[in-house]
């Protein structure tokens, strides 16, 4: 499928570009500014060895068969409303942003909704199924071509969506992806994110994944 | 040390029991009734082969060095508040309770306090440190004798308690203690069981635990 990265030009989208580069699908960098978009999908295809390109966020969308939200939860919601009228009905939008706020540890701070993935649902439109995915894997180990992986994926939300996200999360060597529901789980999927961090600095584990053992 | 299972002749008392039975600690399987505490120890000595006494709550309280909630949430507060002018100063009290429920699936319930583990705290005498541990283990493996577990144990809360946290479940072979933070960490752990419920209903993974990889 053709996988629109929306902000992807940071951490996050350019691990899930490095990884997907070397799958069957199409991979588009996006960014407000196209030039940066594709100044990113050059690095990356130097890195990956496998072409990828760059483009404006709207753009993005309109070619997307899915779009995955790249941007930190706070510029979420806008990057989606941006996007939302030159999305296709049938695009799926994967979120895997995390609401948290630091104090002496990381905690996780649903808005109002309940959830970051209840709230990308009231701004994306209606048509456009929405889905959780990719929360609980750090950026660092995605941009590690050495990492092997070797983690589970929680994916959850509305149907159609989900099985984009569950085709996208099978298609990277080294993932599984694992099944945790609809819309409504996200509180439990999305607080995963602080605590992994959380255990990352209390333990010795780099970058912790999970593994449903 | 001495440790005692509160309510302990339930599905997880008698988990905890068993896997505990084979280390260098003493465990008391407490009840409000005696006898049913001694019944449920004759019948884990008898399958550990090694032996587990039984006895009323506030004696097991009296006597313990650390103290595991191993009733359901709804009667945990409660079960602490019966003990808690038995228990000496220096024993940490353990929860490993979740309050959740279900509708189409378990989602996360916490209480006014944010969660059980503060509301725990909040009726266990001030003196006695809290800890979380043991959450995200289902009892069901903890009572099948040939399953190896090799999971991970999110422990977290104030520091003695921890700490006693960590040695119980490092006994406990096939178990790794993870440190997931100070009780303010306890939404983020706690809401990991429904969670856990969850998958293993949606995916072919019986009981499923963790593993931070």
């Amino acid at each position: 499928m053709n996988v629109g990265l929306l902000g992807g030009t940071g951490d996050i989208g350019r691990g899930l570009a490095l990884r997907l580069a070397a799958t069957r699908h199409t991979v588009v960098i996006g960014s407000r500014d196209p030039g940066r978009g594709r100044e990113a999908a050059d690095e990356v295809t130097d890195a990956a060895g496998a072409e990828v390109t760059g483009a404006a966020n709207t753009e993005v969308a309109r070619n997307a068969d899915t779009v995955v939200i790249c941007v930190p939860y706070k510029h979420a919601a806008e990057t989606v409303e941006e996007v939302a009228s030159a999305l296709r009905e049938e695009t799926s939008v994967l979120t895997p942003v995390v609401p948290m706020e630091r104090d002496s540890y990381f905690r996780y701070t649903p808005p109002e909704e309940g959830s970051a993935a209840r709230e990308i649902r009231g701004v994306a439109p209606d048509p456009n199924p929405v889905a959780g995915a990719f929360h609980n894997v750090s950026s660092a180990r995605l941009t590690d071509r050495d990492d092997d992986l070797g983690m589970d994926i929680l994916v959850f939300g509305e149907e159609e969506a989900k099985q984009d996200a569950t085709e996208l999360v099978a298609s990277i060597e080294g993932l599984r992806a694992v099944d945790a529901g609809g819309l409504g789980v996200a509180p439990m999927v999305e607080s995963i994110t602080p605590l992994l961090i959380n255990v990352g600095a209390h333990n010795k584990i780099d970058h912790p994944g999970l593994r449903f053992v």
